[in-house]
This record gives structure tokens, C-alpha cells and sequence, in this order.
């Protein structure tokens, strides 16, 4: 019997994944969340190449989604209540960008989307996103509004639409993720920080102030 | 060129439907709306044989989607407001029967359903009803509460659950609908009456005093 050398060294190998070596161990450590929680339901609703999709949010999650979703070969439009997110949506990969402040967007984009991935947790109006979905479109939500969210029937009811959800992935689709993202050479954009920075790091993801993940340099606790 | 007797006889040929002579005019005459508002979800989302499906609220639209429903092969389960509806439920071909005043309900069949078609245009509260979807189930909206119905997010998050609409059906999905319910001896409950009493008749739906639909017998109008 092969003893453990301690306690913490003892992993179920079910539970174990592998990161490619193409991946930098601090760009591949948020797609264990973000990165899984968006490509899990753009590869359980099929999204892909003949698809126009909206990301909601251009956070986390939402730039995970973004590159994801390109890499995937759809046509990626973000909303975003900010306007100084354009030129990041951009370079993630985005074809279009558009700002959800200005009532135009909700108008001109009617219709527009086979799938919407809403990565946003503030409260925001789903009737008025689902508006921008086709016919037997989906909107999915990976962020989660504290309080419930008045959904008019009618929303759903003309067009036959969806409102989905989802939550992370399992094991097996998260080495999936990574394998994907080793390919098409996706890391999460990251700012790396020592332990001891937690503290204003954590103040400054409150404010939204990070571009897009905080990762903690584990070393820095020697 | 051929003339039309009258302009009331013009017919375009592809909004013609053919009633299936096996069909009574007027059992059949509300197929044409709680038939196929019914019929129409359940192909879409392929409703079968094994799949537990619940059909909240037994009015116009509910006996139609149960006796659709149980012809498809599917366990059918009632879920109302009202005792009084438990019998009607069996009869139309319900498996089973289950009160939503009582709280129990709403533990005992907690995950229990692939799908919900929710027929109710009161309002009520959807996440109640989403908590007994199972992983990847959808509930269907075929009936409009006035007001917006808040969802929490999380309800359909967790389990990955689906929340989607269906309006009616296209003539081609109509006529699909005629043949089945002749195939399988479905028609509509009804309660034939003349034209004479159509002011009575419009004051029991408002009580919710019909099982199930009122069909006008269009001679009494000579």
C-alpha cells in the first residue's frame, strides 16, 4: 500500500485535471470558474459558427465568453452599460459592441440574436433582452440578480423563446474547456498579485476596477 | 376566370384546414385554439412516452393538453388550485392528481417533472413551479399572467432548468393536430349552446363555469 506523504497530497484522480502545458498556470486558473461557466452552455445550446450571439457584461465571466464564443467561429455582439468597454470587446474578439445606456441599442438589435449569454448580476430588465432574441432564440443567465426578475409571459410566448440558465460544468467538460482553450490559446486576461495586496484587491473588484481577474501568486505566501 | 359567388366564400387554399370527419364540428371547433396551443409545445419539445409531464391549471387549455398529452404516451399529472378538479383530471386521463394549496405538493414533487406546460393566466409564482423540473427540463408558458411573474434567477441556474413560451401553431402544425386527435378520438369537452345565450355563457367563463369550452351553434343565428 502506498502511503500518502501527508494529508493535503491525497487528490480523488476523478477529480483531477490536467492543464495543458500550452496554458500559464496564472491565465488557466479562472478558467476553472469563468472560463467553464460560459463554455459549458454555448456547448450545451450548440453555439457555433452560424450563430449571433449577445454577451451581457463584460466582466469575468463576460470576457471569457467572448473569446470563448470566437473562438468557437460565432458572431460575437457584447452589450454593456459602458462605453469605455468598446475597445477591449474588440480585442477579445468581438464584432460588434453596443451600449445598453442608449435606448437605440434595444431598437436597432430586435430580433437580432439566436442566443444571448447574460453574465450580469446587478438587476437588470430580461424583458428588454429577450426582445432581442429570434424565434425559437435562448437567453441564457450565468449571473444571478439577488432579487427576482419580473419576466413578462408575453416576452417568452411571442417568438417562442427561452430563458435558461447555468451553472458551471462537470469534470469531464472542464478538461474539455481547457483542451479548448489550449488550442485556440486562450487564457483569461489576468493581473497577478502577492497575498498581500488581497486586501485592495478585493476592494478594487467591488468598484468592477479589474481587467478581468485577480489571480494570487501563491508563492508570495512563503 | 373563375368568379366567386359572394366575397364570403373567397378562401385563400393555404389557410384551408380539413376537419377529420371521424371529429364532431363542434367538439372539434376549439381545437382550432386550446387543440393546437397544447399540441404544438409538446411536439416542439418532443414530449413522449418517457417523460413525467405536469399541466398546471384544468381549464380550456388544461383538459386539451392532458388528453393530448396521455395520447402521446406521456404520465400526465395535474397540478390545481382546486380539489374539485381531481376526478375531471382522471377522467380526461391524468395519472395523477395534485392540489397546489397544499404546500406538501410542492416538496413531495420537488424534481419529479421532464416538463411543465403552465396553462394559468393568474398570477402565480413560476419558481414555485420550476422547482419540480428535473436537471435540463423545461417549463412551457402557455398562459399570460397579466402582470410580470418575478424569477429568480437561481431557479433556473441550478439544474440548468428552462423557462420558454409557444403562442399557438402554424396551419401545417394545425392540420397535424386535426389528424392526430381524430386518430386518437380526442375532442374538446364542450357545451354546445345558441347564439341566444351568449351573455350568460361569456359571465360562467368569467366564473370559471365551463367544462370546458362554450361553442356557439351557429344555425340558432337563422
Amino acid at each position: 500500500m502506498i502511503e500518502p506523504a501527508s494529508a493535503a497530497s491525497w487528490v480523488d484522480e476523478n477529480y483531477v485535471l490536467r492543464i495543458p502545458s500550452a496554458l500559464s498556470p496564472a491565465g488557466a486558473a479562472p478558467l476553472l470558474c469563468a472560463g467553464i461557466t460560459t463554455y459549458s452552455p454555448l456547448r450545451q445550446w450548440g453555439v457555433g459558427r452560424y450563430h449571433k450571439l449577445a454577451v451581457v457584461g463584460l466582466g469575468g465571466l463576460g470576457h471569457m465568453a467572448v473569446k470563448i464564443a470566437k473562438a468557437m467561429g460565432t458572431e460575437v455582439t457584447v452589450l454593456s452599460t459602458s462605453e469605455n468597454k468598446r475597445e477591449d470587446a474588440k480585442r477579445l474578439g468581438a464584432a460588434n459592441f453596443a451600449v445598453t445606456s442608449n435606448p437605440q441599442t434595444f431598437t436597432k438589435l430586435q430580433g437580432y440574436f439566436h442566443y444571448i449569454l447574460d453574465t450580469v448580476s446587478a438587476p437588470h430588465d430580461y424583458n428588454a433582452y429577450l426582445n432581442l432574441v429570434k424565434t425559437d432564440g435562448t437567453m441564457i443567465l450565468v449571473g444571478a440578480p439577488e432579487a427576482p426578475t419580473p419576466v413578462q409571459a408575453f416576452s417568452l410566448i411571442f417568438k417562442r423563446r427561452r430563458l435558461a440558465g447555468s451553472l458551471i460544468g462537470g469534470i469531464k467538460e472542464t478538461q474539455k474547456m481547457l483542451d479548448f482553450c489550449a488550442q485556440h490559446q486562450i487564457e483569461s486576461d489576468i493581473e497577478l498579485i502577492p497575498i498581500q495586496q488581497v486586501n485592495e484587491a478585493y476592494e478594487r473588484v467591488l468598484r468592477g476596477d479589474v481587467r478581468y481577474r485577480f489571480v494570487i501568486d501563491m508563492t508570495s505566501m512563503d
